[in-house]
């Protein structure tokens, strides 16, 4: 029996949140691995990444019956292929949850070079990104998936800021080498992440006003 | 006038090829500045990231009014969502390029600390991925969409390598440090650019075998 599409739409849209809910505490689970050394977060991320990774299997083959089923037309069709998109940059920014894990467990019994402090705060923002540009897509809401797009810069910033510190450490520490290179390329996966939700974000305002603003919000945002 | 869907298609594959060659000179361009100081191939590297940009935008347009006008089933609407998500992948392949070039314009001036062995290496086995894949996808060719899966181990063991060689040239060479840690990150923006493509391929055998098998060629490698 074919159900009705506004229901199919409705499961799409609940599977999507809880990949996104996955995808969450698979970064707070990384970043809680690196500061806090918290080893016992190690298996629920293996775990949610694949959960994660069925999802994105199902998902995208829901996307494609729905097509083919319902054969919907404008709006619809920009919301499933939105979905689909949304769905790809869940997976890979769940990815990077994984990436910092496997950085942070080398790092398990070394002490941290410097208290961790800007990490942290990005890991935040990129928090409030993910949740938010999800939000905005299931539930269209393009002013909020504005706001997601403004703190992409502060997440670049901060990153450029870690890269600069650590610069300045292994200048005078060669001992912290090894360490202060994983917390470059921690920063840089991070990053990523609030990449991933500036573009679901953009799917968002992409599916809303019909139009691509990808290559076009640096200008929206001066 | 609405034409005859396999003309559509033939459109869509050619637009493909034109931006993946526009990827590949990105990549050959940007790997110039950085190992021949060839300063000159900076400003194609940007002409050709705006006209791959426009294409993606273009590319995603021509899908979505596929799927609207003539309302494909099977085989054809998972060859236009695949072209989708190829298209996804080959802008943000690009993006490595650009992201290469930033890097390698900050070391013009400075001799190499060791000379380029394993990134060209790497960057020549990005390349041949990329124009296999996009060959596999627009042929619809499965075996060689195989041939692309198997060649990522050997940009990510040459990563590794590279990050294993520049720590060990920190260690001893104070002076070296920037350097090498933009070498790091060189080596991990062209893992990308083969893991983009082993993406494509892994769309072409989506398409031709109507099965998903991300999250799943770890187990066909062996």
């Amino acid at each position: 029996m074919q159900r009705h599409l506004d229901e199919e739409l409705a499961a799409l849209k609940h599977k999507l949140l809880k990949m996104s809910a996955l995808a969450e505490a698979m970064i707070v689970d990384a970043v809680a691995v690196l500061v806090d050394k918290n080893e016992a977060a190690l298996p629920h991320v293996a775990r949610s990444e694949e959960e994660v990774n069925g999802l994105q299997v199902e998902i995208d083959e829901n996307c494609l019956t729905l097509i083919a089923l319902h054969q919907p037309a404008a709006f619809d069709l920009r919301f499933i292929l939105g979905a689909a998109k949304t769905n790809a940059e869940l997976e890979r920014l769940a990815d990077q949850a994984v990436n910092i894990c496997d950085k942070a467990k080398k790092l398990l019994h070394e002490p941290p070079i410097k208290p961790f402090v800007i990490i942290p705060k990005m890991a935040a923002v990129a928090l409030s990104m993910l949740k938010d540009s999800l939000h905005a897509y299931v539930n269209l809401d393009a002013n909020q998936a504005r706001t997601v797009l403004l703190r992409d810069d502060q997440v670049d910033e901060m990153k450029a800021q870690v890269t600069e510190n650590m610069l300045a450490i292994m200048d005078t520490q060669r001992a912290a080498i090894k360490q202060a290179v994983s917390l470059i390329l921690i920063a840089r996966n991070l990053e990523r992440i609030g990449d991933h939700a500036t573009n679901i974000a953009e799917n968002a305002i992409f599916v809303l006003e019909g139009r691509d603003i990808r290559h076009h919000h640096m200008e929206e945002k001066k």
